[in-house]
């Protein structure tokens, strides 16, 4: 594959599977290299939708609605997993540059096969057992094989915080997940932290500086992010290398997000994967050299990727739907917010808020980062997601 | 007024006069926002034509067309000043909030009433005589009530380097612009600077850290700029104050940015103005705690201003069609020029290039400002703008 020229020249299509957040935040990114941008999702009213040159109202997990579209444009990426992968496949064999792989996706989106895959390369992940369903598991805590605590995943599907259970207790055993799912022992996290990787087709891999995240408790999503993360010199090196080599080792061409635990005996654990922007890179578009979006685009279209440099320290949080609310939305607070300056607002265009849907997300910038932690928490208290 | 709520709300349209680079990075800005987008120009590729909520295709200096326009939303605001004014001041009469006001665009297009209006002000500027055309300018030349060197400027229409003429010699009084025009002594300049100041209807205003302009011989462009100026404080601080009393002299709401003069004896001298986000500001979105186009919304919609400050020194520079090629465009060396690092690339999606037409803009961000410069002339001379 020689570099496909998409920069400012509009005989070539980028095709991206959804229109939600990071289909958008890929169009901005395309938009300022004038790429031309085709982008497929369920409705005219995604965030996307507005932001592209052609919208397409179409079903990702429906093969004839992937195949058409990835018929139509000449390099094809993905906001999100579940697409229909034999479409992606088919488009593949017949010439169409698919990134991620759909090799790549088969692997990833399996928890257990994703598992499997870092085992087989010497990636280090915690130790963890397969089941059917809810019975198996219990069957295995019942009979003594599997010990209380630990954690129960979906083998698919696991997206926002659906799909995981920390089982710590019998009362969680009645709520298991009666599902395919994988049972892992629960280490004892210090942090979880995450870096991004990139690849293009060249071998050359560029990351971005590690961001540690903070969790929140009961919706098991990001609650915010920060970068520097402040894991000193070797363990932020000891991350970047595991992200290198994780890459490498999916043969990717592509971004990554490589999220990993520190656990508090000193060691980092291999989590999960995206192969896509994602949301702990959100802060690189204000405080960083290259923003995932754009470094995404200039590796799967083979160009020579950016050596991402963290300009200013970051805390970057999710604005999520608020617990009661259901409905069309509103936001309040967003003047009290800017206010505080450095305070870099996404809203994504969702029309509807939910309980904890990521509706947007906030980047804040000081160059004294406990002072950033503290405006994101203003943030999080003023901003409100509401109907 | 009331602040408008825009953001994230679709009950409201923030439309915009003129699809160019101007309005497209306005609608870039607006849609981090979720800000619903209208804009009117003259052809459906223009570059801000796809991302926008509804492109009108419209004339902009027909007053049918702004004013149908201008009645289909909420908040009306332009990126370029030839606008047909007498619609403007129609719908400003109507009740539909334009910014800038027709009041001010009717100043700042005529460039002797905006001279006038700076000496009514008591804001510092070149002494000027006024002419109706070629004729008189040299009846006044030969009769030695004018003597060379001086500028010559059309009254109207001045842009992109057009309608402004140095003359120096005999020569150049043959080709004197045979328009309604004004002369003005021809000074030292030490450097050209630029401020843009914001304000919004509550009569808050913020200015962005001054910058300097290197001019393009020739085209009469600005050939790149670079922030920090280094000018030394108490220079910025005057030019930041005289940013601070022309905006409130004009007492406007939105983005005024402030074109100066500092003299070789060391004085600060108005020259333009602009009403709108300006060339002089485009370094802003990488390289400031807040870009033009987002503090331009802020503005315009009554929300408070945010504090610019700027994060990296920065050195901007415009992409200019390449001398001997007119037709549709292509670029050479993007490849080359992102490898350089911290080089952000925008390209504005003008399908034909012409000589020395503004294509796109490059901003370096560097910790130490003399390397930024180095690489943006590595830009100028490898990133190449043809046929």
């Amino acid at each position: 594959m020689k570099h496909l020229p998409l920069f400012g020249n509009h005989e070539y299509t980028l095709g991206i599977l959804g229109g939600g957040q990071l289909g958008k935040m890929l169009c901005q990114a395309a938009s300022n290299w004038d790429i031309k941008t085709a982008v497929m999702d369920k409705a005219r009213d995604f965030p996307a939708a507005h932001l592209c040159h052609r919208f397409v109202v179409g079903d990702f997990s429906r093969y004839e609605d992937v195949y058409a579209f990835g018929k139509s444009v000449d390099l094809l990426t993905i906001e999100i997993e579940n697409i229909n992968i034999e479409a992606l496949e088919r488009l593949e064999s017949e010439g169409v540059a698919v990134h991620p792989s759909p090799k790549t996706l088969r692997i990833v989106r399996d928890k257990v096969k994703q598992k499997e895959f870092y085992q087989e390369h010497g990636l280090p992940v915690t130790t963890f057992r397969t089941f059917e369903n809810a019975a198996e598991v219990k069957r295995a805590v019942d009979d003594g094989s599997l010990s209380l605590p630990f954690v129960q995943k979906s083998r698919s599907e696991g997206y926002d915080g659906r799909g995981v259970l920390i089982v710590r207790t019998d009362e969680d055993i009645k709520n298991l997940i009666d599902e395919p799912c994988l049972a892992e022992k629960l280490v004892d996290i210090a942090v979880e932290i995450a870096v991004i990787a990139a690849r293009n087709h060249h071998g050359e891999i560029r990351t971005f500086p590690p961001v540690a995240m903070h969790f929140h408790p009961e919706a098991n999503l990001v609650e915010y992010l920060y970068a520097p993360a402040g894991l000193g010199p070797a363990i932020e090196q000891e991350a970047i290398q595991l992200a290198q080599a994780t890459i490498e080792a999916f043969d990717m061409t592509g971004l990554l997000a490589v999220e990993m635990f520190l656990t508090e005996d000193g060691n980092i654990l291999l989590n999960e994967v995206a192969p896509r922007p994602h949301n702990s890179g959100h802060h690189t578009i204000e405080s960083c050299s290259v923003s995932q979006f754009s470094q995404h685009i200039l590796a799967i279209s083979g160009m020579p990727l950016i050596r991402p440099e963290l300009l200013s320290p970051a805390v970057m949080t999710n604005l999520l739907g608020a617990e009661d609310y259901s409905g069309p939305v509103q936001y309040e607070g967003i003047d009290q917010c800017l206010q505080k300056g450095n305070v870099h607002i996404h809203l994504y265009g969702k029309k509807e808020t939910r309980p904890f849907r990521k509706m947007g997300h906030v980047t804040v910038l000081d160059r004294h980062l406990p002072r950033a932690i503290e405006k994101a928490k203003f943030v999080q208290e003023h901003l409100i997601v509401r109907t």
